[in-house]
């Protein structure tokens, strides 16, 4: 059995700007400070793993995931678009599907994710290609640590005939805070962290069940993608559906019952704000987390900063929470609270500062 | 007459920290961005009305104002130790007593002050002048605009046979909130800002009443200052009572009728903080008020932010009053309430930072 792992690598958000922006997003970034990048530490999880990995970005950040990677040129697919989840890692698959054939497995993993437990990992996507060798498009489930409103869940169903994967009742919308203590003092939902493992030809037939023209153009692109037909074969691109995979795929499957998940406990996050990321810094005796380089940070009355420096020392008195983030070229001083609205803030930079979008 | 300015240049206080600290205090800073010093302000400012002037500081900061003024050798006085107003402003006058004769008289500007109305300043020491030569020793007092407890205030009693210069009926220490109000209701009383103006003799003659030994010491250091024997001499120095002007002789010679003063509004401000210098900085249609370099502000939900930028522009994003100061050195993240703590922060640094303070 080949096992191919397929990175979508895109969007850059505006959550931990300027951290991440669209000159380099987070899965550019070593948001943590490990000394790897989230892209390269998505690569190192999969090692021993994946018999092979394509990442699927945009044009701008092509050459930077390659060198970041050292991929070889068959390991990049370059959407000329952006189109959703669905039309970039539904390419990668019909390329796998014509490389190695409808039996190999594919597993889509995100760029900029952060997973604390690799061992954990491992074991989920073990028992998922298992799942998936029945026949299921299988969706590796988060054991959720707190009612999160910011995230889809899975409802949870009997276990299969393979232990450890679940049937999955249903794909639940992101809850209202209620429903996401409901949800998690049951027991039986877990976050939907979009990791999707199957054998690559249950995945683009179970797409062209539901969305016939996106599966038939997009093996239509893969069976020109190694060979000199690609690029007359890519102009088809911009007549593809936008969709993205649960959508397209993950929901309506569920419902007939085709979709199993594997809940795990992994010490997963998205990264999706400053408060979430301080999570996975290291923290002080005064719970300063600090990313950046290693100049020093002074914190008074200010338990819980975040804060990334650059080149000179930083001192923070009397802000709880506050989010100081020094690239170099722009400094943030804003609080945890307050990042949520960062998006507004980037939007309104004046042409004079574009540059720092 | 002889008019000769005296402008103490001493300290630097930890509140305006990081743009104010030991290596450069306010004094030798562009606090405003006006383009000149405080202290080359207090220089112009005296410009047409002093026929010359001392500046007296350590040694620590005597050449940094010798190159900010362009003074000569007699326009400096180096102190070998701080030892409170009264030896520094003392000295200086002994020197001028010297060389000018007693009937010369002396004004005492600090250097670190702001004055935004030089033609009302002016005004103002012309009719100090007027009454110190009446033989008085006259201290110019602000009209106060709130009731600021960070003051000494100056009870005015009736005005004096010139022409706007009142009697000085009781110097009163800084004052609760609730008598502050009181104070600044009664229209009676003034804001001390330490600027007195009086004949050189008068002033010595006073202080020989009430300290002896200190007016003798200072006479006998500054008869040899403009000679071979400086050197020698100033091994008095250390004999000498540490003391400030105010106790040694402004305020028992109220208490005998020998003080007047002259009221004025003129925007004056010693800078005590962020908050103060706030004021005093240019405000936008955003109310930032910025310092420092010209690069980029950008505010979001942050009304009556204090910013000194340096390198890169700053995005400060939901913290009312706060205050964001990058030196190039340092970054300081504090509001304008906090940093009134800020002695402590610098107190704190540990001694790989004790560059910074």
């Amino acid at each position: 059995m080949t096992f191919v792992a397929i990175v979508p690598a895109g969007g850059a958000g505006t959550r931990l700007w300027p951290l991440s922006r669209r000159s380099h997003p987070k899965f550019l970034i070593d948001m943590t400070g490990v000394g790897r990048t989230l892209i390269q530490a998505t690569s190192d999880r999969l090692e021993g793993l994946a018999d092979d990995l394509i990442v699927v970005t945009g044009k701008d950040h092509a050459k930077a995931v390659a060198e970041q990677l050292d991929l070889s040129e068959d390991a990049l697919v370059i959407e000329p678009s952006p189109r959703g989840t669905m039309p970039a890692i539904g390419l990668v698959a019909a390329i796998v599907e014509k490389r190695y054939g409808p039996d190999a497995v594919v597993g889509s993993f995100a760029a900029d994710h952060l997973i604390s437990d690799t061992g954990a990992f491992q074991q989920a996507v073990r028992t998922a290609i298992d799942s998936a060798k029945t026949g299921k498009v299988v969706t590796i489930g988060i054991t959720p640590t707190s009612p999160d409103t910011g995230f889809g869940y899975i409802h949870v169903g009997e276990e299969t005939t393979v232990k450890g994967a679940y049937a999955v009742a249903e794909f639940m919308e992101k809850p209202d805070l209620p429903r996401a203590v409901e949800y998690v003092e049951s027991g039986t939902f877990l976050w939907n962290a979009g990791m999707f493992v199957s054998r690559v030809g249950v995945l683009l037939d179970s797409l062209a069940q539901f969305k016939p023209e996106l599966a038939a153009g997009l093996r239509a692109i893969a069976a020109e993608w190694d060979g000199p037909g690609r690029a007359e074969a890519l102009t088809g691109w911009d007549d593809l559906e936008d969709s993205v995979i649960d959508r397209a795929i993950a929901e309506p499957l569920a419902e007939i019952g085709g979709v199993t998940t594997v809940p795990v406990s992994m010490g997963w996050s998205d990264i999706g704000g400053y408060a979430s990321l301080s999570e996975h810094l290291d923290n002080s005796a005064e719970q300063v987390s600090s990313g950046g380089s290693a100049q020093p940070v002074v914190l008074s009355g200010s338990d819980g900063a975040v804060v990334y420096s650059h080149d000179r020392p930083i001192v923070i008195h009397g802000i709880p929470e506050a989010v100081v983030v020094d690239t170099g070229d722009v400094l943030l001083v804003t609080t945890k609270e307050q990042s949520a609205g960062l998006g507004g803030v980037v939007a309104s930079l004046g042409d004079d500062l574009n540059r720092l979008r």
